[in-house]
């Protein structure tokens, strides 16, 4: 078989699930499955499981295979095709995943930590398609970063990872663990909004969020206060949004990307933060036209780890080939 | 000839004076000289003192070109090689000032802007040498800022150059021409240091600025009070130092270089800065190593956009070859 003809095996490793799928090389999904990675049970029995589902969807379909990739939660040790994760995967250090999938199925594997297989996957195949300079951002619990350039991963120093979601925002926020006053995560993570709400004077003026208690209040009770017509709900969602803006001008003028795709479980509330987030950056945009870097949420939902990872072996088949 | 063989001619277009150079392939300077362009009496007269003095320079080495470059003042139309800035030289619209140069010495030309050019000109022969990811950033007049990525330049979106000197840094500080509240030029740059320090109450206590009348007081002005020892001068030097490193930080965070490289007339005062400015950026290294990131100052001086407009020269040719 000429190996650009083969298959793509992309395999999506969470801290609960891991999910694998083959994925033609013009970004086609033809089969996935998933199953629990029982990540407390340790990384024998962990590796097992997944070279186990690698088997299943691979016959499955009974199509050669060209190249495998790995999206992995990380940390990774990348160069040694390692996991390095006892935070969300207990007792998984120095993992070689690689290279019992190289055994298992002669093929080159790749091997990306999940947020870069996340972009990249949305470059390839969803909102990101076509698009030179894609700069990706999750908001959720944190927040994650990606710029892809040209389908590739942009790498920093060191190859590592930089760290968008830790830009300065305002030096009067709060502190982050990051070591910096009012970094983006501190202002506009899923927990930021929830605990300035629970911590401002506004929130006992909310006839919405009253019905809470103060504990119960998340990021999510008020995007659904803001719906249903609470108006301290709806400052508290401005506020975010003109933090969002906050951050994304600032990458529009470092980094002028062609578009920002937008992931992540805050971003499920995207058209409540639009109209906003458009109307804070135009303010900006007296030497760099912001209403020209394009705003999308990302297409391909809980398959995008799936697809980048099926793309980053797609890419290292590509550099063995060359 | 064998077009690798030849010599680059780069041209350094300011609004002041204009410089041409020849320039080895292996980034020796063999000659050099400037004249004044005399921007005023407008583009026919300029264009005919940039065709001399190139052919002033080229005769004088009497080796083959093999390509020339302009790094010009902008704005510019790369696309059409010409030059669009009435600004600093007035009546220069529309200049195609490449056409006139390949005619002339019958070699590919090209032209990018002098930031780009002085960026290109530190990372081929100066501080950004070997340096896979160099941000360069020009704290003067303004704040200007270039990536060079593999030696050659990051554009953005429509290819153009992204506004690094904008990333906003304090929504408190003040008001910028961009749009923006506490964009880190309105901190940093020469006449935001000025200001700033004319309308601080702090002045008035300062032993050293009580010597000059408030209008005459500039950057300048405080850093040489800071070396004689003016403690109020001193303060006002560490603020700027502190606002330096909130921009790197976002920099370091969103683009992670391996060197930043800087020039300018505020930077002429580097060695005033630069304890204070590493101090800061140790604050906000707990995701990413602060510390690794290098500072450096440029070092090619006066000659970096003779260098870059050099190098920008033999980018195209490796293209046109390849």
């Amino acid at each position: 078989m000429d190996p650009k003809d083969g298959t793509l095996l992309g395999i999506d490793l969470g801290g609960t699930n891991v999910r694998a799928g083959v994925i033609t090389q013009d970004g086609q999904l033809l089969h996935w499955q998933d199953k629990p990675i029982e990540a407390a049970r340790g990384p024998e029995i962990g590796m097992k499981t997944i070279m186990q589902l690698a088997d299943e969807v691979a016959t499955h379909t009974h199509l050669p295979i060209a190249a495998l990739g790995v999206g992995s939660t990380g940390p990774l040790d990348r160069q040694h095709g390692s996991i390095q994760n006892p935070y969300t995967l207990p007792g998984w250090e120095e993992v070689d995943i690689v290279t019992p999938l190289r055994k298992r199925f002669g093929v080159p594997v790749a091997l990306e930590n999940d947020a870069d297989a996340a972009a990249l996957g949305e470059a390839w195949a969803g909102s990101g398609r076509g698009v030179k300079r894609m700069y990706m951002v999750t908001i959720g619990t944190g927040v994650g970063t990606s710029l892809i350039l040209d389908g590739q991963i942009y790498r920093g120093l060191g190859d590592e990872h930089p760290e968008g979601g830790h830009i300065l925002v305002d030096p009067s926020g709060p502190e982050c663990y990051c070591g910096a006053h009012g970094c983006w995560e501190s202002l506009i993570s899923g927990p930021a909004i929830a605990r300035y709400a629970r911590e401002s004077e506004m929130t006992t003026q909310s006839t919405y969020l009253n019905t809470y208690s103060l504990e119960d209040i998340d990021a999510s009770t008020i995007f659904t206060g803001a719906r249903e017509g609470d108006s301290i709900c709806r400052q508290l969602v401005d506020r975010t949004a003109d933090y969002i803006a906050l951050g994304l001008a600032s990458l529009m003028m470092s980094i002028l990307p062609d578009r920002f795709v937008f992931t992540g479980g805050v971003m499920r509330s995207f058209d409540l933060l639009e109209e906003r987030i458009r109307a804070s950056l135009t303010r900006f945009n007296v030497i760099i036209p912001a209403n020209r870097v394009e705003l999308q949420l990302a297409k391909l939902g809980q398959q995008a780890g799936l697809f980048g990872a099926a793309r980053a072996a797609q890419l290292l088949l590509m550099d063995t080939l060359s």
